[in-house]
């Protein structure tokens, strides 16, 4: 898979200090969201102080660092650069000073107004030192907290401004600001530990932390964490229809995660479930290709009646600094990364369920490892529908030329990786594999139709 | 889990030349055998280069040091130190001059007659730079060399004065040499790929690469590869029984991995059979510990026809680096490692499968995690029996002392942990998860008896 | 010593290309102005790239990033931090997107009236992510960009409202422009290479580049450099008197700087021979505390017939890692940095010589050390009149309680450093060691009286 | 210059503890005699710990790493490679265990007879890992120590059979053994701190760490402490005449040391006089190229009466990681080093002193330099004869045919170089340089002659 996630955030106050090692492990626990930099501001007697870089959430941080960094309140962010290149620049939470103090800045998702709202700065003398959306919400707080009472009706009368996905997380030097798009493209939620209030891009970092889940943001709602008071802003709550990204079900977030009141494991086990019955096939054994795959091909196996396997291993140690056979031996990458099980696959018909299909050019590698291994068939299956758009809201989903689907049919897709037969999850079964979720969906990847205008 | 392989090997002989990126690539496949420190040697033109150092094998090799390495043979190592602390000088390959030119050496195993082997090189003069078992094989090597026609020869006769464990290769200017111990209590294989002969202590890393399994050495076998002849020698091959580290099947190895004949994967799953088996409970879902666990739990689920569930998602991105909680916080470590599934778990009577229980520290964590999210009951069941006693050849299964099978029944076991229930494989069992392995084993860690003295 | 200079500005425009080369062996000359941080941005087909970070030239920059960074117009920057902590953020050059497009901007110096500047700036919503006064320049330049033809004009506006020290180099897409404050506070020249036109802080990096020195910018001056064509613009230029730091003369530059005219090397020594008239004592041998206190101390022998010998040499590798010993110890510092020349001083009577008198710690420790060595007198002598006030243009000279001379009259700090007897340069003579100077001067740190209000 | 001296030592024994950070302070003055590597290895309670890497004494190590080592004894080495490459294998201390227990081993010289040397060990099974002479010494000892009482009588057996250029430093468990060659060929002394003991290659290293110089060692001395106590054994004194390296005076040594008697900067004024009576001209000033031309200057402007300037100021920042510029730029390379004084050498004749001409190629780019500050005449005189011999004991002046003065005549070099005239130290004079040393000396290099065979 090459798709990225853009970001996760976090953020915490804790009255007993130590938020910048509690931001550490929520970081850590959203790791998967963006492995390229990552920050933690803190705020400690209402100063703040930081420290953010490139690499690794283990790597950036020391126990000394977090000593120092310390913190009543604390916001985090791990990063995936969609645009602008992999620049130390870039590394959030942005930090700043404006009129009012100190603020810091963490920010999952992506603007579609961002090239206005720049020029509208830059037509006043704004200078941009970064190429993140987050520089320019910083600006437009700036702005209207000129006129604004609190940093919180600064943010709330900003994000009106913003046209996209954000779920934001602002400290001042006394609050801690959650704030998620009207729209709900990307998840946010809250919870608490003792006196502590937590906010995360997904709940596998508030039970990393010993937080208990309390609730997922509403679409367009504005939290404020004050001195341990709690209060909610929904002027920006549109009531209106909300738009989860669905992918996020299917791959971007952590199986252990709960969304919007739906277990991400269960949602993909459930694709699992919908695949065997739109694209049933007589096969010895189910497998999946691990990590994203692997709860779908439970599904499959359970629905289907075939027994589940392991056919794929994945190794666990390839990392950013693995360097990637040469030219000639590219077809070759894919045998590092996964093993194939001989036992398992050896003369079978094998169902092979993964996630997606983006250019198609793994899935070939995939299943030209099973056949070495010796599978008498492989029959593909995605669990989700075939891309045909681009995603403007925070992953990398890319442009239509490279999307396989814009360009071939399921068929000649088919024939192109080798596969027997394959199978992509429906539309209709789409949405349906999040049933305990209390929100709508953006399917705009797999429809190419946005809630909002891109 | 706490317990640690000692290290993996690998060696490659490739007219091609490359062969440091060969097994550099075999290394990434062997990293589960060893984090602390790895290394390759390689050979251009009789002439030997290396580099080795503290770290992952994705830290320490860059591609600029693969392509001066080159190599028409190379040898590599993954290190684990468990013995000697961890020390940059005992990274290995161990490179040297002796009186025919030079030698790497890498080395997998431990030998329990060091301590005299040593003593009798003391006293002839000799001097140990470093505390591996290596540098003491190497000396054995050089002294039967001054009367020896050939290198193989030399290895042969050194290796008749070592009692343990030990999978070696030994590469001169012109020969690559594996050999392996009579007893074979670690695995080692050899491949083809091509022209290129191939070495590794697991099969998974000649997949990794590309090559194709040929067998597994046998126990006393030397196979000497020169100018792309292959030669076994076969005078220190007992003949008797032999004695594989049955802790391989169950923990070490990894799952696609055949060893000896016998897929780990199936071996896992089996022994989740016999579990099933000899440890049945009502339950409403079996689940395992990742990652050595789940396999078993999948075979315990067959067995039992209980459901199989994900309860436990691993966080990938701890490594070396993280920095555990503090003494008031270290009861919550789990957490950060382990996110619970609550939905497969909640209100659930839950069988709990893990590979085994060194202290009982962390299977009371995961325990207590599982009831925090809602788990009715915890059946715990381990694939492996109990520990009741160190190991000498290679892994770190630690004194008597440290060992809580050793100290307290399975009741007081089950009572510390937390858990509803609790069962080991039985010893019996242990001896037929294995049934296509055409080889003995050692149970030493199990039974406190050993093939050999100690 | 403990005073140091706050910055080195480098500027290149070179159509032959290879600028962020040039300007890193600019760096390389300008090192002594600032060892904390540095940076090189550089424009390749109007596309502007850089590379900065914390720690030395050598260190910083690679041959790899030079080539990356190319460049037909390059700006470099070193930096000791005076004010805001050794952050990464305050790395130099700026960079930046405005409503014209992007810049670069390296400044030495130090501004008085920032906390207006950036009040003014935050009330129109400006945002502020360093603590330099660079950032605030940066603002002042886009907003007038905004009512302005072009980039130079809005450098001459700009700067209009910046009160103190800035010695500038802004780049844009196309221009390389070069601005010196109207009171000429900090050093700024021009030179050519062939085509190529270099602008620098000490004319000693024009000479390391291979450039002529053609002149230094007047006070007030602005020099644009586009395609090749070099123009001037005076409209800044007050007319009046200028006011160079005339501490630059007696410890910041390198010796082998030409200032205003004026060769640094010939302005110390001539501040020994003042010394060695206004101060004379019968002696055996002169010494000079190296490095900076070496040209003065010939100066006084040659004045004074007195013998010059070398009494101390300097550990050449004593950089920012070295390890200070503690407390007890802390004496003993200054025996590993000054290695006494016993056949120099023992049984003499020395006069040593050095730049100037801060705390006075380090002078007592140095009179210690030779007395130890054997001298039998240690008369010392400041080439600087003693501090009495801080400085507020881009140096540390610290505040009157940390200032020794402005707490203890001149026989007290005698007695204090254990000196036999102890001079200082006057302020009379202090202003004819630079008579080749075509400026005037500050000397705001020896008389409390500045050029402007601070 | 690029001629390197091959290493530096340090011991020290210290009851009071923490003879590591003494070592590390005692290495930084030493720091000359070696760039590539260092280490230190130390005891405490008879247990050896240590330290090493490639690198500077500033960035090996830190406070915790000397914190860790501890110690009351330490052993440490500065390297430089004069052959077998930059290996991290080969820096020292060598540290062992032995049939007697540990050594850690520092060596600095070199050895003429080490092939048959390891050739012998190799012989009797003996394995080398670095290529260092160090090991092989180590063997010598310890192969004595098997048939001797004490590991000072093995010290004294076994550097009976080296023939070259040691000064060693052993360290046992007990005992710290400090033992110079039967030819005095590198310097080793002693001084006193109170209740401890330090040797060190040079003086300077002494005053670093407070310690009183007591004296050298006499060539072939063993010096041993045990507990406090120290006893020299002469076993190995031959009486005869000594023959300390003369170069060590006028380059390799810091010119605040005193070897054998003579201090070194008195022995490089020395020189210099000589210069000035053997090679007399009419010039107007007589500069010295940094550092270790200056001294020389300084005597040949007394002599002459030629009035001393300072002509060429040295960039102080250039280390190991500076990028040189490229090929065409290479006559360049110079003006970034070396930064001429125009107001000292324009219009005048200029005497420039240098310590010797191994090319010749910086030589002419540092008369061309001068040349285009404005120097009308160039006058070199080299404080050292001509090179025309190798050194085989410890330095890396190199073969005949990379040595100028084998293959041209003065006036043919004269004419290579640029100047207008050329001046070498006479063989005679430079015998009488050192006239305060109690030693003989080898002028190998200068001669061809050496005092053994090489």
């Amino acid at each position: 898979m090459s798709i990225h996630e853009e970001c996760g955030v976090f953020g915490v106050y804790d009255p007993a200090g130590d938020c910048a090692r509690t931001a550490y492990y929520g970081l850590y626990a959203l790791q998967h969201r963006g492995q390229e930099a990552c920050g933690i501001a803190a705020i400690n007697d209402r100063e703040l102080s930081f420290h953010k870089d490139l690499g690794l959430v283990g790597d950036v941080f020391s126990s000394s660092i977090l000593d120092e960094l310390g913190g009543t309140m604390a916001v985090g962010h791990v990063r995936y650069a969609t645009t602008g290149g992999v620049r130390r620049e870039n590394a959030q939470p942005l930090t700043l000073k404006y009129v009012k103090g100190t603020l810091a800045l963490a920010h999952n998702g992506n603007l579609v107004n961002t090239p206005k709202l720049r020029t509208d700065f830059e037509y006043r003398g704004g200078i941009f030192q970064t190429t993140t959306d987050s520089e320019i919400i910083a600006y437009a707080i700036a702005q209207e907290r000129l006129h604004c009472p609190s940093a919180e009706e600064a943010v709330a009368r900003a994000t009106r401004h913003l046209h996209g996905a954000f779920s934001l997380i602002v400290m001042s030097a006394r609050k801690l600001i959650a704030a998620r798009d009207p729209w709900g493209f990307r998840p946010l939620c809250m919870g608490r530990r003792g006196d502590a209030v937590v906010f995360a891009s997904e709940s596998c970092a508030l039970g990393a932390v010993g937080a208990k889940f309390e609730r997922e943001l509403d679409p367009g709602e504005i939290v404020v964490v004050e001195e341990g008071e709690v209060r909610s802003l929904r002027d920006n709550c549109k009531g209106a229809s909300s738009h989860m990204c669905i992918f996020e079900y299917i791959y971007f977030a952590r199986p252990d995660s709960v969304l919007c009141g739906q277990s991400v494991h269960d949602a993909r086990r459930l694709a699992g479930r919908f695949l065997a019955k739109e694209h049933p096939v007589e096969a010895d054994v189910v497998i999946g290709v691990p990590d994203s795959g692997l709860d779908a091909a439970m599904g499959y196996a359970e629905e289907s009646g075939i027994p589940y396997g392991v056919g794929l291993v994945k190794n666990r140690y390839i990392g950013r600094t693995f360097i990637t056979p040469g030219q000639q031996s590219r077809e070759q990458a894919v045998r590092i990364k996964l093993g194939p099980l001989k036992s398992c696959v050896e003369g079978r018909r094998v169902v092979m369920v993964d996630d997606s299909i983006v250019r198609g050019t793994t899935s070939r590698q995939i299943v030209n490892l099973l056949r070495e291994a010796g599978a008498k068939e492989v029959h593909m299956r995605s669990s989700a529908p075939p891309f045909i758009a681009p995603c403007y809201f925070g992953t990398d989903i890319p442009d239509k030329e490279k999307l396989i689907a814009c360009n071939y049919s399921p068929e000649e897709i088919r024939a192109m990786i080798g596969a027997d037969s394959l199978g992509f999850l429906s539309l209709d079964a789409l949405h349906q594999i999040a049933p305990d979720a209390a929100c709508g969906f953006c399917d705009g990847c797999f429809t190419g139709k946005y809630p909002i205008d891109v």
